[in-house]
Parts: C-alpha cells; sequence; structure tokens
C-alpha cells in the first residue's frame, strides 16, 4: 500500500455517491454512465520532467509515451479510446515549436486508432510537464479490478521489465559512457520498451468483447506491485510461479552484464503498460489462441484466498506486493 | 494574437477531421457529439505554482480556485457540468495530507453544483501543479465564439478587474507591508476576487436554455484581449463604450492608492472568469431580466464589420484587443 493507494482510499471517503459513475477514482480509468446507457471509460496521467522522465526528453518521444501511457489505462478497461485532451507546461525558452512537438508525438499514437485531440491548455513551467485526460466507451463487458474470483487464472502480455532495465541503460548512455558490451540489437529493444512503450489497446478491446477476462490492471508500478493491487480489489490473494514470468532473451542478457537478478526488473521496475489480467480457468485456451495471432501472453500462475501476492519457486512463496514502483516517491 | 493563439491555430491545422468532434481546440471548451444525440462539452487547465498561483498558496484554496476555473470554461458553453479529473503535481515533503486539501477545496465548489469527481493522478514534482480535465452535457443551444452578427450587442458580468488589484494587493501582503489606507471591506472584495473567483454556471446555463447569446467567452486574460478573441471568431470588431464598463467601488478605490487607472485592471488583468457574450439586440431586455435575478450584467458595447477590439469614449477609439494577460507567457 503506498502513499498514492492510501491517498485514493481516504479520497473515496470523503466522496458522495453518484449513481451516474459505475466506477470513481482508484482503477485505471473510471466508467461514467452514459445517456445512451453505455458507459464512458475516462483516465489521465500527469507526466512530469525529472520524475516521470528524463530531463531534456525529445519532445515528439515524450508526447508519444505520454498518450502510450494514457491508451494502456484504457486499455486494461477495455474501452475503445476515442477523445483527448492535451496540456503541456514548459519553459518559453523552448520555444513555440516545443508543444507542437509533443502535440505531434501524440498523434503519432492517437492517429492509428482514430483517437481525435479535442482540446488542451498550455502554461509556463520551469519543468516540462505533460498531463493528457483520455476518454473512450466500453461496448461490452468491462474488466475493473475487482471481478476475479479463487481459481481464476492470471495472464501477462509482452515483457515487463525491459522498461525499468531500458531507462537504466538510458541513463547509463546519458552520463557518456557506452553500454558495456550489450548486443545493440538487445540495447535497442530494452530503450524502445522505456521509451515507446506499445499500450495493448487491441487485445484489452478482444479480452473485453469476447468476455475473457475477469479483471485487468496495467502494469505501471511492477509486476509485484500491481499484481498485489489487482488481487487486493477481489479480496484475494496473487500466486505468481517463478518459473513461468517471462524473461527476454535481451533482458537477461543485459541481467548478467549489470549482475542483477531480471526478475528484479520485472517484479519492481514499472513502466511496463503490459496488462496483468485474470480470466476463468475454462477460458485458458481461448486466451492462448488470441494470444497466438498478436501480442505475446504468458499464463503466470492463479489468484487463489488470501491476501497480497507471492512468488512461488521450489522453495517456497516470496512476498512481492511491496516491491514496484510508486509514483508518487517518483525515481528521480 | 498571443503565442497560445498561435500554438492553437497550428495544432488545428495538424488535426484529421472528426464528424464525431463538433467543436475542437480553440474555444473555452471541446464538444463532442454523444451517441444519445446530444454533446459533451469537455475543458481542461493547468495551474502551476509560481506562474498561475503564488508560491505557498493554501492547498485548500487552490483546489477550491482551480476548478472554479474550470467550470467557468463550462460556463461560457452554456454546458451543465458533471463529472472531472484531478491530478496533483507536489512535492513529498508536503506530506500525505497535502493532497486530500487540495482535493476538499475542489469538492467545495463541486459538490453544490452535484459534480462528481472521478478519478486522477498524483506525481512528485518540485513546483505544485493543479491540473483539471471537466466536463458535462450541453441540453441546447450552446455558444461557441463564433457565432455573432454585427450589431449584437455586448454583456458582461461581474466586474471584471477586481482579481488582478486583488493579486497585486496579495504580493503586497506577502511582501509584509499592510494595503496602505485600503478600507478592509475592499480589501477583502478584490483578494476573494483573486483567490475565490464565483464561475458563471448558472448565469451560461440560463443564457444557453433560453438561447439568450449568439457567443460566449469566459474572460481569464483580461476584457480586451477576450473582446478582441470574441469578435474575431466571428469575424468582427468589438466596439466597448468606456463609460459602460462596470468599475466596483473597490476599484475604485484602490486605483486612487496605487495611482492607476482601473480601466487597465479592466482590460488586461485576467483572471476574472465572468463571462462576455453576445445577444442580439432584441434579447436586450429579457437578458437584463435575468441579470437583475442573479450576478450584475452590464451592457458594454456591441459587435460590428471590421476586427479587432477597440475602447471608444468622446475622444475616438482605442485598440484593446492586444492588452491583457497570456498565460504561456505568465506573470510570475
Amino acid at each position: 500500500v503506498t502513499p498514492e493507494d492510501r491517498f485514493v482510499a481516504r479520497l473515496r471517503e470523503m466522496l458522495a455517491e453518484d449513481p451516474r459513475v459505475l466506477l470513481g477514482p482508484g482503477d485505471d480509468a473510471a466508467l461514467v454512465r452514459e445517456t445512451a446507457g453505455g458507459a464512458l471509460a475516462v483516465t489521465t496521467d500527469m507526466q512530469v520532467e525529472g520524475v516521470d522522465f528524463l530531463p531534456n526528453e525529445d519532445p515528439h518521444r515524450l508526447g508519444r509515451r505520454a498518450l502510450a501511457v494514457n491508451l494502456s489505462d484504457l486499455a486494461a478497461m477495455g474501452a475503445m479510446p476515442e477523445f483527448f485532451l492535451l496540456s503541456i507546461g514548459f519553459s518559453p525558452e523552448k520555444g513555440e515549436d516545443f508543444p507542437l512537438a509533443v502535440a505531434r508525438g501524440t498523434l503519432s499514437r492517437a492517429t492509428p486508432l482514430a483517437v481525435s485531440l479535442i482540446g488542451g491548455d498550455l502554461s509556463r513551467s520551469p519543468q516540462t510537464i505533460v498531463s493528457i485526460a483520455l476518454w473512450g466507451r466500453t461496448e461490452s463487458r468491462t474488466a475493473p479490478r475487482s471481478g476475479s474470483s479463487p481459481g481464476d487464472l492470471l495472464f501477462l502480455s509482452g515483457f515487463p521489465g525491459r522498461a525499468a532495465a531500458g531507462l537504466h541503460l538510458a541513463r547509463r548512455l546519458s552520463a557518456g559512457g557506452p553500454p558495456a558490451a550489450l548486443a545493440p540489437e538487445y540495447a535497442g529493444e530494452l530503450l524502445a520498451a522505456y521509451r515507446d512503450p506499445e499500450p495493448r489497446v487491441a487485445l484489452g478491446l478482444e479480452l473485453s468483447r469476447r468476455n475473457l477476462w475477469s479483471a485487468a490492471i496495467d502494469v505501471s508500478d511492477g509486476v509485484g506491485m500491481d499484481a498485489g493491487r489487482l488481487a487486493r480489489a477481489s479480496g484475494l490473494r496473487a500466486v505468481i510461479e517463478k518459473d513461468r514470468l517471462p524473461v527476454s532473451p535481451a533482458l537477461a542478457a543485459f541481467g548478467v552484464l549489470e549482475a542483477k537478478n531480471p526478475l528484479d526488473w520485472i517484479l519492481s521496475g514499472g513502466d511496463d503498460y503490459e496488462l496483468l489480467f485474470a480470466a476463468r480457468a475454462s477460458a485458458r485456451e481461448t486466451v492462448e489462441s488470441i494470444a497466438s495471432r498478436g501480442v505475446p501472453v504468458t499464463l503466470i500462475g492463479r489468484l487463489e484466498h488470501g491476501e497480497g501476492a507471492v512468488l512461488r519457486d521450489g522453495n517456497g512463496d516470496r512476498e512481492i506486493s511491496g516491491l514496484g514502483h510508486d509514483h508518487f516517491e517518483g525515481r528521480a
């Protein structure tokens, strides 16, 4: 339980009931009933220079990543993204083209998904700040975090841990030193995972439309912490089998060079924007058939009675829900 | 035309047509078609410490004001506000109660209007940042900026200029000195106008429902600049009669003490969050009857063929659309 989790819990106590609000603060996105009977899914994310991204980040890349982070939240709701607002705080010495480059970066992610930029705000600010509010619609069953049952299987998309390793590598590069002996294609893979994460919008939509998941979260703070959050929302415990966690060859190689266990990056790294979701055991084959057509999806464990999240191997269980990155604490 | 205006113009050129978007960037709020046939009105505003508010501002007051600024944008669209997202960037040394106090401040404005807080984001940041996205629905004719015709009358709610004078006074007080000889009730009025502006939600709703206005803008950057924007959007010129501008006794008194013409604060002060709107000449009596029941509304001029905005008196016309506060340039 992080300071942000505590903030959300205390905030929820302050809020009056509103029958129009289907899902309030604390999930990947909020859900609001539409007059037409469906629901709007709404999310927001604020990125601060030196905290959420490295100083003097390229503005196009910054915008592209900022929209991806928001798209990932809607992906975890199985929502179809539609519109966003873009607010940019920046120093005037960056010049008038700077916010346009940020906007172009967001559009490079938005346009292929038919997502429209409809407004925003500019402000002067010593640090660069990019704040986006994104919303869309849910057409079918959505996946709030609390819908799972004991025995549900846990699946993970992609290869978490690469983004944190990529950030580590980017810092090393910006400090001047070349990365030890890491193969260029491995270095490129890790840097891309950090700089240009791929939001799992299509996967979320398909899992939602086919009613294949019981709960979902996007992995932004590490698999350990986010597995704990997913399980806690349903009053359950997440059991992750250590040998099932997907480790990319690039991550494994960088771990060897850095004398670091790649599992540390996976469990506590953050910024992956992969989907962690629960599904009934009976849906396993269907989920795996979807996965085989696009982004990789790996069965990593299950939900059980209890609380927290553990990593299980032949030596027993290790509590991992306290691991991970809290954006409130930052990582500057 | 400010850097922010130029940004919006260039941004609009980058955007693809989207038939779902009724009104994109550049107005007080965006309008998006709902599946049910109505429209969603959406706005956002980012406030940065030292730029948009004084350093170490009280967090409750800060949240209350930040929501008011967004409510004012929806008021200028005649929209009924419904939901908002609240993102807060702050230094951890402020403590865990700080963002809750900001949230409580927003709720003190939201709850009486049945507006619900549905989500947000926390981030670490050296400066305090409050970014809100607010949306609501329009039930009837809305007032984008471009709907007016030559001959339409210009009306102004409240007493602009007081907020800028209040900021000036607040700076003087925080510098240690007591305000010269200003009566306490006048000082209180000016400080309140800056710290706790009253968004004109009810006025905007009534003008919209009764189809009484042809165009509207909320006065956030001074009556001069915003009158120019309103007129330009319809390809017209705003003519404001100097003797009609409403000057509150508090503003007049402070102007005497500061050896400053109160019109300077009115025309170029900013942060007023009053409504400036155009209405057909035939609607004058009805508009004035609405005004007499609540917030004061003053007839200040008319729209004519031409461009820009002028202040007219017995000596002729003075161009005023270049006056005003540009939030991109800031005022720290």
